[in-house]
């Protein structure tokens, strides 16, 4: 009998990306295609389905092995029904994305939430191979995370486990005010728009900083370059960053106290520059045996994780 | 075929209890006697085996029914292999309990540290009954805790996992130094040794406060007694217990997303004039998804939570 094969599927809202993986968690190859959201949510489902058989095509031993396909998915969802209730950015609502899909392609579907499946994806075939307990953040547009305890995926009692971004962290007198309507949450400081939001803030009070030199709309990138290259306003920022980041990470490890914290999204890629910062943070606040052997490391899929992951709903979730 | 039976032990170290369960979480009846630490391990074992046997006479149809016998210690444990490395406040140092012990009873024998005990006893037969995602404090000399996920016990990586008492909460400008060497710790101000020290620091620096009229030592009681009073000292400690706690529970709620907070402990007998504080500044700090049907209760065992849990060891952990 051949391998085991499992399909994952990240739905986004211009491209389907479509993979293929094995029990190990690696990626044997990946396919894509466009979503043509504006034609409605059959013609994206009937996409989908396309995608996943040009992938592995019906009637191949291949095809016989896959023993499911999971779907990543950024919206309010029904996970175990297998119900997209409302998607913001594609054309869904009530849609029973698992029955239709089962339909169409005779094998079993899973769905979840675009960042529990790129927790998952990281942990099961990433920065995360191997062990049971860790905690992913990614840091984006907003602070995702996702929580892999004794190798399964945390959704607690309203799916809301996880949602690292909205810990309220930053010191009352310092706090604003988060998209979600909070104080403090972290992702108004440690995302890449909370990093952005205050350099515009100190250019705007006329800091004496290279970023007000920056010609066009000011990026993360631009300010952690800064601060690299030794301008001490980029560098508060950048610090005040990575602080909360490292801070939030300490209560997180007397919470559930895992073995691994693995950062990804596109604020990650200011490297160890970040990561040390982070960690001198973690360390500040972290009791000595919640500390002992906890590593805090980078994400390694990159945008694959969500396909990965999305597959991975078969073993882990 | 009889109902399945299940012997719990609270090792103690001035008395030992033990009490019989049946599945469903009832404890059935209890027995206890003197530790008798002082004669050494080798003892204190024999009597948990002769109090066990007391509780439920070999030979019996009840004993026949016990599946095993969970016992609860407080110490520095190797949990998978029963071995107790190490206790405080026992003549344990390096002990193959579950294997001696299993040999005394010819029952299955699991070990656990009190504090998860307490909490898996509360989940599984107390204030979170029938509830799968719970979260328990236990508010005395520290501020104890365990988490309960899927009806399982959270241990993580170093069986630090819901130590909630050492999370760096207290704003930094006012954190003081734990007894684990941190700063700002819950437990430096919602324990009960938090808020006597509290008090002793109002009284010592002459604010005008009833508490300083109380003859002996201060206690927990007290504080609370002269805040519900109307002492507006006595209230600020309180309230600032109640606020850090809340605040926390606040993180914890994103972070594992929990049904129920259950509450524990000496001080959680100050009430609702305590809880109504809690929740207030839960509800300030935690965003309304992870908000909704989150119930903050007391807990029910008492000091039975220990017992009850230790027999759940063989159902729930």
């Amino acid at each position: 009998m051949s391998e085991s094969l499992f399909v994952g599927v990240d739905l986004g809202g211009t491209a389907i990306k479509v993979g293929l993986c094995n029990a190990a968690g690696n990626l044997l190859r990946m396919h894509e295609g466009p979503t043509q959201a504006a034609e409605g949510a059959d013609a994206v489902l009937t996409n989908i389905a396309a995608y996943v058989q040009e992938l592995v095509p019906p009637g191949t031993t291949e095809w016989d092995a896959v023993e499911g396909v999971g779907i990543g998915i950024a919206g309010f969802l029904n996970i175990p029904e297998g119900i997209i209730d409302f998607t913001p950015n594609l054309p869904f609502k009530d849609v029973p994305v698992k029955r239709i899909m089962e339909e169409k392609l005779g094998k079993l579907v899973k769905i979840n939430n675009d960042a529990n499946v790129a927790a998952l994806g990281e942990a099961w075939g990433g920065a995360g191979k191997g062990i049971a307990n860790c905690v992913c953040y990614t840091l984006g547009t907003g602070v995702g995370g996702g929580i892999i305890l004794n190798n399964r995926l945390i959704e607690g009692f309203t799916g809301m486990a996880g949602e690292l971004g909205h810990m309220s962290i930053v010191a009352d007198l310092e706090a604003i005010q988060c998209g979600c309507g909070k104080m403090g949450c972290l992702e108004t400081v440690s995302s890449a728009t909370g990093i952005i939001r205050m350099a515009k803030d100190a250019v705007e009070r006329g800091d004496r900083t290279t970023l007000s030199l920056v010609e066009g709309e000011l990026t993360a990138k631009d300010v952690v370059d800064a601060a690299k290259g030794g301008d001490e306003v980029a560098q508060r920022i950048v610090s005040r960053a990575a602080f909360y980041l490292g801070k939030s990470m300490a209560t997180v490890a007397i919470v559930v106290n895992p073995q691994r914290f693995i950062i990804g999204g596109g604020v990650s890629k200011a490297g160890e520059f970040l990561f040390s910062q982070i960690r001198e943070a973690f360390d500040k606040y972290t009791p000595e045996n919640a500390r002992a052997g906890v590593e805090i490391v980078a994400a390694e899929l990159g945008n694959n994780a969500g396909v990965v992951g999305a597959a991975g709903l078969f073993l882990r979730a």
